[in-house]
């Protein structure tokens, strides 16, 4: 079949694709002026895959050095030999720093960020000098932290709440900026400390000023009571520091 | 204390210096023409605090890709603010790649490569497909292996022997090619494989030689039997494929 005959098949279909990706050396997802970004890198190959633009629409973007074990996107294009031949060829001349971890057709009514009922984040804090392999991959903090606050500081934001104070919005409230935070917890294990945060959907930067939020605290800068209070005031304040884009993953995109 | 004085300072002192890299970005170890190799990072760093070349010296060279966790290198510079300030100095403008993580006044007669009395190095193996964030650091193995065979291959190795078959020598004989394979052995992990290997010393491309043949073990294409006989030849043959630079990791370098 030529690329003549796959632009003039009429049997569009919708495709589903599930990626990982190391953002270290990538100027974020979304698309930008002169290249550089995963969604330009991808939709490169698509173009030389289909004689033609592809655009693919992700579940969200990522900020330059977030990473991602499972960020969703989806295209539509007409192809008729099977998923795995699909995930071959787009996968083959991709940089080892991004995998096409699975892809498969779906209704036409699928959107990659529409249809999301969740998303989950995990968040990487190494304590103290972090090795060349580690580096790229959290945020390195090398003054104490007081864990056991930072775990109490979860439960005040865990749950149903207008989240405007931990996000980049500014101006008049006018967006609708209630989240539910359904899982915010923190694991340590060694000298790493895992953060997890699981929503119906976060906002820009939303999971990094929590995170900031919560070091603030372990810092001893940021007591519970002012935690809960920031949140309540809706306002965002200097004491929620915006935690460093390497140490974030997108884990999981949710969708029924 | 200016640059000028010291230069002319006659304290000179033997430093050692442990430091870790991700070699993936990196031409190798060894100094190269045009720059691009760890040594010409970290020499251009010393140029810079010293005012002048301060050549260093490794325990030996490491492959393009191939990482370190412990390479050990010195130098000879006059410098009286102590280990940690130099530590410090020297560290705050390399890449996060490369991690200065201990330095110390040795005495003159240290050298960091004819004082060594071994090394310890570190393979990764990842059984099937491997997100970016084991690429970079692992040889993934779509095919199935045989880890029992391999296992039992590693005996066959381990010992006192000629390696010159294992090595990258051509031509004839002449070099000591008799190394003690203190430790070799495999260990599986879910996906993961990690063989180490500890020796008096290795040849160059030794390790990955050793690997790329337990591999050949585990692929069926080499029975335990031709690798002894491989061994006793002296020969190197096309079983002994050399395993990529990527998943090598040189761990430790041993000192009296």
């Amino acid at each position: 079949m030529s690329k003549e005959q796959v632009k003039r098949d009429p049997a569009v279909q919708r495709w589903k694709c599930v990626c990982a990706y190391d953002g270290t050396s990538f100027a974020g997802w979304q698309s930008q002026q002169g290249g550089g970004a995963i969604q330009d890198v991808i939709e490169a190959q698509l173009a030389t895959m289909f004689g033609g633009l592809v655009r693919i629409n992700a579940s969200g973007r990522t900020d330059a050095r977030v990473h991602a074990h499972g960020q969703v996107f989806h295209f539509d294009a007409a192809w008729k030999h099977g998923p795995e031949k699909l995930r071959a060829a787009l996968r083959s001349k991709l940089p080892a720093s991004i995998q096409i971890k699975s892809i498969r057709a779906v209704s036409p009514e699928f959107h990659s960020r529409f249809s999301a009922k969740g998303k989950i984040y995990v968040y990487n804090i190494f304590l103290g000098d972090a090795d060349p392999f580690t580096r790229p991959f959290a945020w390195a903090i090398g003054r104490p932290l007081d864990l056991e606050a930072m775990k109490a500081a979860t439960l005040v934001l865990r749950g149903k709440h207008d989240f405007r104070a931990f996000s980049a919005l500014n101006g008049p409230p006018k967006d609708d900026t209630v989240r539910d935070l359904r899982r915010f917890e923190l694991v340590r294990r060694g000298l790493r400390v895992r953060i997890t945060a699981e929503a119906d959907g976060f906002m820009y930067k939303m999971v990094r000023s929590l995170v900031g939020a919560l070091v603030s605290v372990g810092e001893g800068n940021l007591s519970a009571a002012q935690l809960k209070a920031i949140l309540v005031s809706g306002k965002r304040t200097p004491l929620v520091q915006t935690a460093p884009p390497q140490g974030l993953f997108l884990v999981k995109v949710l969708y029924r």
